[in-house]
């Protein structure tokens, strides 16, 4: 029974919309990481508590210039684009692909390639705060196999997915799978092999991981909503993230991404779906309906995606909404970030660019706050991933970071006499850098 | 005659739009920190220039993981805003400017204040490469020039502005100049003191500050004009930054802000308009005529300025245009980063973010790329200024800074046989943050 507890200033987002602000809170976990207790000054058993922990040796007491915060959920990052994130992104996307993405991800095959990015990558995003990832990997069933290893003895909860995409009119056939019956094996003992690798532990989950539409053929989709109705695993895919993405599915399928997503029996309660920028009123009613989520990339989106995503919408029509980093079509790895952009990239969707246009420039009303991008990048995660992570709670699990206002590097100035609680959160939120994350427990294990 | 030289790999951007990767160049400067030769391998004289440096121990020589850059340009940034950037950001102008702005902005005429925060941010600013800033300071001339005494201390190349706002029906009454005689009389002391504190040493310039046009009066405009005719100094203000500066401008005048200032005589080959928005055709005809340039502040745009700037005509039109961070309407004190969002900034205006337009949704063709925004913070923030700074060539001052991507805490990955030049200044620009600058030197004098 060796429960330990953390002591310290904690903010979290219990509420979409609010932040909760608890001054010396007390959080209690189990060997298994489950918080069992959090207790406030001014509960009755806090004292009790506390001195139990002191007494046991249990007790990390933080200071005064440290903050407590769930850890942060990234719902949407190519692992294997890792080396090539901030370059190449004044190009298109279809030469970007071309051009940087498959020779990258092809070269994954190689175990030596794999072995010198794939560690630095998963160290870089823990340093960073993000104790919750869920990865495309590449078609290569070793290589993704290894990332989950790589998860895994580090310490970081991973949702990792071998991608499928079997259309060789859409792929470089340097990067292809030889055929939807390999594809659809492979896929099969991905899943199998993540789990044997997790050993019950919860920490890694295979994920089914159709690319996108246009490089799947129909035979892979149907085949691979098996898999997911049978093993009853997460989902990830893109949908609709640009013009002409949502105009090939039409032109194919005379259907919407999510359409086709649904009636292949992948939208389920644990599918995430980057992007979802064109998404029809019937779309967000099936996502809703079937508990489904949303990665939301803001960065990646002003290069690549054609339009702003309905945020606003996506929120207050209380569909699951998280964020995403998106590396490397956003090239910053850390979810800090991803709020900031998220919240910047609204004001611009709400007020519109163009100077030609004296009204109708923008769209009222649809922008978000500091506020709820920080739930997004915590319990919003959590919600979309079907996962007990993202608040501090009884019952969830003790994955969390201290940003450390004082640590060489921080850029997080907070002064006392001047700031509020919200300013201290937004302030938080704006400058927190690699630096001044002091700490990340995943489970309950201190990871960095 | 005591010259020193810096050896190692340079970028910086010569030509707009282009750069220059030199490897192993030799940059040498005089005492006075000017430029006198930059000499590559390939020229005859190297060998021998750089031996002579070896001999006579004047020579830096950097690591194969460090690089040259020329010192970055804020050409925004408001100096007392400083303890509130990343806070207050959600709400509208009005009252972020209300309830944050101008009590914070009225504290600095108390000297503890002052000295509290002023040195902090010349720290900050240095820190993050920023080798020359444009300060608005406040209105209180004790402050403004307890402000330049720092950045000389400090060694940072520096415009700063005493405010100028006498409009008493748009300040608060405990932010305001009593009178429009004591305001012009208050600036011509500025302007005297700064450059007695200067002491010709080119570090610190005074620059004619009216906030903008709704809190100055008109004979305020008139009065200020006359002193920059008189004093051929500087001058820096706000241009069209929302739909309602713009609109205040044409009720009150029947004029644009272009217009106001360039008949008041404050529009001059040293002037700098923050934002300018919303300009005419005939606005920009006229900035190009007389040579004055313009601040893009792309974050602070994007929460407060109701549409997007016009960069790629202004680069195209040959505007002078560099990078402003607009402490603290935009939260991030780095010029590197302002890079980024500017290109960021730029792909949103290109496609347009409204999901409900099918056509006509952006503005085709107005992306900027990551190397013009680079020469934007460097060579085209002197040219701006109409400072001989930004760029490494004979005649120009040694502003440099170091970025070295092996530094603890550098976030720039650099993998030799997989990146370019090209993907590792794309690379520095996008993940450089302050552990990565090493050094920074201004006038040749190591500042950081």
């Amino acid at each position: 029974m060796s429960k330990k507890a953390i002591l310290g200033h904690v903010f979290h987002a219990p509420v979409k919309g609010e932040f909760e602000h608890l001054v010396n809170a007390c959080i209690e976990f189990d060997e298994l990481g489950k918080i069992s207790q959090v207790v406030t000054p001014d509960q009755h058993d806090y004292q009790s508590i506390v001195q139990k922990h002191q007494e046991q040796n249990t007790l990390t007491t933080l200071s005064d210039s440290q903050y407590l915060f769930p850890g942060l959920v990234d719902l949407h990052t190519h692992a294997p684009q890792w080396p090539q994130s901030g370059k190449g992104l004044d190009l298109p996307l279809f030469d970007w692909l071309n051009q940087y993405t498959f020779p990258l991800e092809s070269k994954y095959k190689d175990a030596d390639f794999r072995e010198r990015f794939y560690p630095e990558l998963v160290d870089t995003l823990i340093a960073h705060g993000t104790t919750t990832a869920m990865y495309f990997a590449t078609i290569d069933n070793a290589a993704s196999e290894y990332l989950a290893k790589v998860c895994k003895q580090k310490g970081q909860r991973a949702l990792i997915g071998k991608v499928s995409m079997d259309e060789k009119s859409m792929c470089p056939d340097y990067y292809v799978e030889k055929s939807t019956e390999i594809a659809l094996s492979d896929a099969e003992a991905f899943i199998q092999n993540i789990i044997a690798i997790d050993d019950k532990n919860g920490l890694v989950h295979p994920v089914v991981t159709p690319r996108f539409v246009p490089t799947c053929s129909t035979e892979l989709l149907a085949g691979l909503g098996k898999l997911v109705q049978h093993y009853q695993c997460h989902v990830q895919t893109h949908a609709s993230e640009s013009d002409w993405a949502r105009d090939f599915s039409h032109e194919k399928y005379q259907k919407t991404d999510v359409e086709i997503y649904h009636e292949t029996q992948l939208l389920t309660r644990r599918t995430v779906l980057a992007h979802s920028i064109f998404l029809s009123e019937s779309d967000k009613h099936t996502i809703k309906e079937v508990g489904a989520g949303i990665a939301h990339c803001p960065l990646s989106n002003m290069y690549f995606a054609d339009a702003a995503f309905p945020l606003r919408e996506a929120i207050d029509q209380d569909l699951h909404v998280g964020l995403g980093s998106d590396l490397s079509g956003g090239p910053i790895p850390s979810i800090f970030h991803a709020c900031l952009d998220a919240v910047s990239h609204s004001r611009v969707r709400e007020a519109g660019t163009n100077t030609h246009l004296m009204q109708n420039r923008g769209e009222p009303n649809t922008r978000v706050s500091f506020v709820e991008a920080f739930w997004m990048a915590t319990h919003g995660g959590g919600l979309t991933l079907d996962l007990p992570i993202g608040v501090f709670q009884p019952g969830y699990l003790f994955d969390a970071i201290v940003v450390d206002t004082n640590a060489k590097h921080s850029q997080v100035r907070v002064y006392s006499d001047l700031d509020s609680p919200r300013d201290i959160l937004e302030k938080i939120i704006v400058h927190t850098t690699e630096p001044a994350i002091s700490s990340v427990w995943v489970n309950g294990n201190k990871v960095k």
